[in-house]
């Protein structure tokens, strides 16, 4: 039997319903890849007495828990008190975590608030978990048969501080029987597409087929016993990735973790290629996406489309045409060997219309060669940006990789 | 006192973390308007003996409770089941949900399965609960103090059957007294240099402060009891903004609602101004939080700074005159009225490196007037361009409310 595991929130904003818990989502999806079953989610605000109750009553009935929020300098943040009451570890001031907090605004040239001075009381006996992405550090203790875990609610110090401190300690204290995930990300295709390309492929019995459509992707997931043979876990994925074809960006699973499309194109662009972008229905999304990657050169957006030489009857080869001369111009201009220009059919009427489609037509220049993709894009503005932006960089993607 | 109200959903699906719980969110804000205060949301998967134990903790404990989930026609949605043995109401066989569930697959010209017979066998003196939008009916019980409303997790079913079948009977059951919720939205200003600057403004005790910070914005919330007179609570929320002064960019809850910084300054924008920028380390975010706004003409982010002209050596009023060179450059090519121009002292590795920070400076111009502001921004990547897009959206918010 796998431990169990409870996630248990904290804050008013979520049982006030200001924000959806998301970070019990993601803790779930991470302590089942470990191999936890997750029994349990709790939140509640910042009542003392419901907090105490409740860690008294998940240290008497599951195996671990991690709990997120209330971690904070305010008077409302009321996690360490409660700890310190349930469990009769009384407060303590960690001098190591003090120094931290006063490291955090120090590097940041912030004078530390007296407020602050109060997250650096742990309950007695708490393994302090340092916190470099954030002012708090989380803290750990075991009461009755229950390891716990407080991290802070901030999506990505919570993430930090779960994979690099909580994780590791996780394998040593539990015996952990993961099953095995595999995801076949892919973009440019909708879940019953795949689901329709699946059809021809036998899915075995003991492995789990599961769809997840997001807005940066969707992904195919199997989920295979901890004892399911490597090589027919292998074979397996491929048939399935042959099966989705080009569309298929990263599969994470079987061997290091490819990430997103964006970190899938760094690791092609990476001291090998420059890019230059004219960016015009993603609105400075496709920028957004890469932020720190070097080979970005220059990015402009451009409101209206005739300034950039397109006809509003622009057809086919008209596009084709105008994508062509903008990319061969900001080749010149730019220095990028790799040039990327996007433009789209429809105005501003076309674009903020739900009900109402655009087709992104995407130019890639690389040194003689040009190559071109469209796309038929719906759904709210947001949508629109979103997917332009991807669809555009997944050209680059294929070009890279040789799958156009 | 208010009523209490507790959300308990259940499904796989959300312990192991595939969804988030989005409808706990949209019921939690749904019952705090009405006037109940919200003490805990709990999720569990499809463990018989979970959802009995939880179901008569509940009873014992909260007024309302609205059950999400669990209400199909599988072997694993088992809370018609758990509800007749926490309550000791026996399933018993209801007609009127039986034909409307066979309506519902006539309607659709599909045969209606055998095992969507189990969704008509409802509690014992449960009253239904109607579903138009989907097969299974909901119900709601009564046992202890604690009204439970049972309902489908599928959101629109659950929202129409909360809408139309829920609320109503919830004013008829419950003396409701919605608290009056104000939100003042700050930008540029931590959660702790808030809570400072507020120390010397006194806070009635019927009136619940509490802050919220987020990536966007930091919201400081003022909480009045249903009888707090208008006049007393705009002379505090007054009171607190001004003391708070020109980083507050919109109050919400006493009028109508602001949103977010951009939709603030959509208002001061449109039809009046037009706007072109160049941006540098928010690396197309600024452009991209401008989606659907006819006001951005264009928008060029630049990785290399040199090529703007700025030197590595660069001081305060050297990146001052460079700031607007560019600016007047622009202003003559873009055809734009106001213009900003985003620059930051640093390089990539500044950028990237969590512990050390950037200064981004702002220069908006506007005919012949020129104005400047600079912000130190630490953390990670994301949240240097995050930050340098709004702080830099924040000058133009200053500028057009005249706060500077």
């Amino acid at each position: 039997m796998n431990p169990t595991l409870e996630i248990f929130s904290q804050g008013e904003e979520i049982v006030t319903g200001q924000i959806a818990d998301t970070n019990a989502a993601w803790l779930s999806q991470q302590a089942i890849q470990l191999g936890f079953t997750v029994t349990r989610h709790t939140a509640v605000g910042d009542k003392l007495d419901d907090l105490v109750g409740l860690l008294r009553e998940i240290a008497g009935r599951a195996d671990c828990c991690i709990c997120t929020g209330g971690l904070g300098p305010t008077s409302d943040d009321l996690t360490a008190e409660a700890v310190a009451l349930a469990f009769d570890l009384p407060l303590t001031f960690d001098e190591i975590a003090f120094a931290q907090i006063r490291q955090f605004f120090t590097n940041r040239n912030r004078a530390m608030p007296e407020s602050n001075r109060k997250q650096a009381m742990l309950p007695k006996g708490a393994e302090r978990l340092d916190n470099e992405w954030g002012t708090a550090p989380g803290f750990a203790v075991e009461y009755g048969r229950c390891r716990f875990a407080f991290i802070p609610g901030v999506p990505s110090e919570m993430q930090h501080l779960f994979l690099e401190k909580i994780l590791p300690t996780l394998h040593q204290r539990f015996s952990l029987q993961p099953e095995q995930l595999v995801t076949i990300k892919t973009i440019g295709i909708g879940e019953s597409a795949i689901q329709e390309r699946l059809n021809a492929v036998v899915i075995p019995d003991r492995v789990q087929l599961g769809f997840r459509a997001g807005p940066e992707e969707v992904q195919t997931k199997l989920l295979f016993p901890a004892d399911y043979p490597k090589p027919a876990m292998s074979t397996l994925v491929n048939q399935v990735a042959e099966r989705l074809g080009n569309v298929v960006f990263a599969i994470d699973g079987l061997g290091e973790t490819a990430g997103d499309l964006v970190s899938v194109i760094d690791k092609l662009m990476s001291g090998k290629h420059t890019l230059a972008v004219i960016e015009t229905a993603s609105h400075g999304m496709l920028s957004s996406l890469c932020i720190g990657r070097d080979w970005l050169l220059s990015a402009s957006y451009e409101q209206n489309i005739a300034r950039l030489g397109q006809q509003p009857s622009a057809d086919n080869d008209h596009l084709i045409n105008t994508t062509k001369a903008l990319a061969v111009d900001l080749q010149k201009s730019s220095g990028a060997d790799i040039i990327l220009v996007q433009l789209y059919t429809g105005d501003s009427h076309t674009l903020h219309d739900k009900n109402r489609s655009i087709v992104v037509y995407t130019g890639l220049l690389n040194g003689e060669r040009f190559e071109q993709a469209s796309h038929s894009i719906g759904g709210s503005i947001k949508r629109k940006q979103n997917q332009a932006a991807l669809l555009s960089l997944d050209l680059l993607r294929r070009y890279l990789q040789d799958k156009l």
